[in-house]
């Protein structure tokens, strides 16, 4: 592991770090904020997924939560949302491909050969992190944004038990019934739809998934809304299970790291009040 | 004015802005965040000028202000640091021409029909924010990091009565003193050093002007500290002319918006505390 950047943030250290991934064959850089803390003591870990477009630098510059993590004693890492490099494939759009890796292992060409994001956050990651920073991975939480918030939705319902806390933002509810997720599921897995339930939050949940509880803040003047987020499926689906599920609905905020930035110090306190009991 | 950009933020509105600007002669852009507040109340406004190569942009994304300010029901503007444009001037090194106008009415060529950044920030600026935002112009504070920390102190020390509360974040103390400042006050102003005390802060307090009182930032471990910014020499100053200074070095830190954010909110209490007294 390589440290990229290192900054004195809010009393802890904000670090850039890359390595060379088994999983996706290429370099991978993500960020982790580790807070002070006394020497040898080991810290809850937050884990934080990115939307399309991003890499770890749109929630380590945009995010507003170090003041929170300091105060809480909490660690924050931030992967990429895909491979990079010159070898690996990429599409024109910015929904597929680079930037847009949706937190799957892609069974299709060319994407079998680097985008095995899945593979990435919920083994390598997190074996890398337990190796390097001081993470105590029996308390660990996961959020995200956007094509994040489905990774963080789905990465937690395929893993029983491992993560305390799970919460979103504007996650998007149900890849399989919206264009961004059925584009990506589709490019990514090939066309057979059952295939694509392992990274659907709402199906998971039907297919029996559970999670402890749940806090997602979708803004109301988000452009993705009715098209693509569909909260309203989350809601229904955990219902249906009878998963505790905290949606609200803000009025007034877009898909903008304004909204995630107003609303990341609530979250950071609710996944505290589960990872610190 | 043109409404470049709006965000719901913290309850508030995070806008950008841009207008024909007669000081500079050409179009300006700035940021302005504006708490949620009763229907006809005006609030405080706390003024940010910014450093080297920087725009509004960069504390409107990095610099952890919004949180703060709605809590204390502060306005917060952020401009830019030099007119822009194909037709404006400029230099290849970052720390002179485009980017680098250390808030001064320039005099030479090719300079002065452009950078007059003096006129526009102490007279154009307030106007246009009085006439379109709900600020009261008898509570301003003025704050700035870098360049635009010596900004905020010539800026404040040259209009008595004008700022409540004036505070810095790793301020260049002394342009007479340092490489960027002799670089941009001569290339702006020309070579004779005595037209340049006027946008000398610690200058300006041996030649007279005055604060109420004063709070300071700067990092140990920036970069700058000890060739550029010298902030000794501001204490100094101020410790000859008894105005009240509290400079405070902050170990580790460097010079960047990770050190900024991290005591934005303690500068907005700070300003809040003699803002709305």
């Amino acid at each position: 592991m390589e440290t990229v950047s290192i900054n004195k943030a809010h009393g802890g250290v904000q670090g850039v770090y890359s390595h060379a991934s088994a999983a996706t064959g290429t370099p991978m850089t993500f960020s982790a904020f580790v807070p002070d803390h006394p020497p040898g003591t080991k810290l809850p870990v937050l884990w934080y997924l990115s939307g399309l477009t991003c890499t770890h630098a749109n929630v380590t510059e945009k995010g507003e939560y170090r003041a929170a993590c300091a105060e809480q004693g909490i660690v924050f890492i931030a992967p990429d949302t895909s491979p990079r490099g010159e070898d690996v494939p990429d599409d024109a759009a910015y929904d597929f491909g680079k930037g847009a890796g949706f937190y799957v292992d892609a069974v299709r060409e060319p994407w079998a050969g680097h985008f095995h994001m899945r593979r990435y956050i919920e083994q390598e990651l997190p074996a890398l992190a337990a190796a390097h920073f001081p993470v105590d991975m029996a308390r660990q939480g996961i959020t995200g944004h956007s094509m994040g918030g489905h990774g963080a939705l789905t990465i937690a319902l395929r893993n029983p038990g491992r993560f305390r806390s799970v919460s979103a933002f504007a996650p998007i509810a149900s890849p399989l019934n919206c264009p961004w997720g059925e584009k990506a599921l589709a490019g990514y897995l090939g066309p057979d739809r059952a295939a694509w339930r392992d990274y659907d939050a709402c199906a998971l949940i039907d297919d029996g998934a559970r999670l402890p509880d749940l806090l997602v803040d979708q803004g109301t003047a988000d452009a993705f809304l009715d098209e693509q987020l569909k909260p309203h499926l989350l809601q229904e689906a955990a219902a249906r299970a009878g998963i505790p599920a905290t949606i609200r609905m803000q009025a007034g905020y877009d898909h903008s790291y304004y909204f995630i930035s107003t609303f990341m110090a609530e979250h950071v306190a609710w996944h505290a009040g589960r990872l610190k009991g």
